[in-house]
């Protein structure tokens, strides 16, 4: 059975919405990442950081996912990570209300023993440098790491974030953190440049607009599927994450044409998660409900073309 | 063999890029159009105004790509419109510097006595009213009608607009007017309320991301190339507009199914406008060039996903 592990925050949110606001709920990449990739039938931990005030009721529900938490630290006498931020009307935009890094300040990851030969590492977004820790304690160089970041490390973390990147199979980055590192705009050439730090693989979410992977001179782009309604966009890039890594530990073939697929099914997985707040939408997907939109992103994208 | 009428301006166009910048060259819609219809083998016809400044020589350019322009009225003491802008650094942006209607101001179409009976009509962005007029004037009801149209007119002639797309089959419109015409913000709704205004087929366009085909409870989606560099986006929706009709109007089979392959080569065919400047690059495409970006268009989207 393939093997992934997963380092990102587990934490609270509380969001706000043109449809709503929710109190302190369950949160963070680990999480989201976490239970999109527990979608496939593959061993996983979540390697995090939690206070005495995280309930055990989630951690429960990431077990009874099958997810491995001995990798949550919790202390007791400090608090869980707490991110709070109001969505414009566009669903586009947000601010940030509150950040309470709490227990994250000061994070040591501790990849469980069982784990470090996993073949397959998911860096949530985290500082470059506590990501690279995490690839440090594995015994077996991973067949493949895939990183997510964003533009904070960009400003705050360049150096490190660079040198993470150097041990890096695939990157998960948007579009304008894909400019802002490479200082392209053209997303063909900020790909290449990209490319060129470590990556092989380069991922561009474009949130309503979808993803686009690139290797070498090939691009492959999958749509977001075109919804009557975006209720929450909160954890959806992440959740894109846990799809197209959990795809890929359960298949373990990291081939470009395998790729395209976990795309897709990062994109299916994306696709519910912003139906409901957090991770609401997709703690219980069943099986018929994912294939039944990944038909649908068949519809969407493929045509017949006969060239003669 | 297919029969297409095309109205819509003939014009002077002086573009600014971060590239570089032009004098008055060719630009228009109905040239646009025209030119990438041209590339399937049909009869069309543009329907246009132009002064008495205007060459010769752009005219022979169309008439040697076996497009009719018999119905490009010519008046001698006037002038040709003229439309001027700048790009900003995203080429997402732009100002428009000059706008002079000139002939444009009292244009009457006349369709030509042999183009009464076209099986499609696209009506290329101009005043509601005046594209309403082409349709007045088919003898037989066109087969597919098929209408441009931009936020311009909604701000001033919304009453029009809404009589003359309850004529249209199809619409084609970016998607800031698609919620501006619809006051929704998700462009499923949106697409579902324009439908409810008349047409059956609903087409967002979404510039690098990309164009969204509606119709009923269906969606299909044609990314936009990425590209490495886009040099002039000048007339780009309009080479969608004119590929999609040109492809309808050759294989005469209006199904939601063939609509998708039309879809694919307009963002072809708009693939290629954006590489030079107004309409140097899809003045002489070779079949070969278009298929080997047809293909580039399966790589870019098609997967195989066994659902089991």
């Amino acid at each position: 059975m393939g093997k992934l592990v997963i380092v990102g925050t587990v934490a609270f949110d509380a969001i706000e919405t043109p449809f709503g606001k929710t109190d302190k709920i369950l949160g963070g990449a680990g999480t989201f990442i976490g239970l999109a990739a527990s979608n496939f039938n593959i061993d996983s931990a979540v390697v995090s950081v939690v206070g005495g005030d995280f309930p055990q009721d989630y951690l429960n529900l990431m077990s009874n996912k099958n997810i491995d938490v001995s990798g949550v630290e919790i202390i007791e006498d400090g608090k869980t990570f707490f991110w709070s931020g109001r969505y414009h009307n566009d669903m586009n935009s947000r601010d940030t209300l509150v950040t309470e890094l709490n227990v994250l300040e000061n994070f040591e990851p501790k990849v469980p023993e069982n784990y470090r030969d996993a073949e397959v590492v998911m860096l949530g977004n985290l500082h470059p440098s506590t990501q690279m820790s995490v690839l440090n304690q594995m015994t077996e160089k991973p067949k493949l790491v895939i990183l997510d970041t964003m533009n904070f490390w960009m400003d705050c973390a360049l150096d490190e974030l660079h040198n993470t990147i150097k041990h890096v199979d695939v990157i998960t980055i948007n579009d304008e953190e894909a400019r802002q590192l490479t200082g392209e705009y053209s997303l063909v050439v900020a790909a290449r440049k990209i490319h060129d730090m470590g990556p092989e693989y380069v991922v561009i979410k474009k949130g309503e607009h979808g993803a686009l992977l690139f290797h070498d001179d090939n691009a492959f782009y999958a749509p977001a599927l075109p919804l009557e309604e975006v209720f929450d966009p909160t954890g959806a890039g992440d959740t894109f994450a846990g799809g197209f890594a959990g795809y890929l530990a359960k298949t373990k073939d990291y081939s470009f044409d395998n790729m395209k697929k976990a795309v897709i099914y990062g994109s299916t997985l994306a696709s519910f998660c912003v139906e409901k707040f957090g991770t609401q939408r997709i703690e219980n997907l069943s099986t018929t409900e994912i294939y039944k939109r990944l038909d649908q992103f068949k519809s969407l994208t493929q045509f017949e073309i006969e060239l003669n």
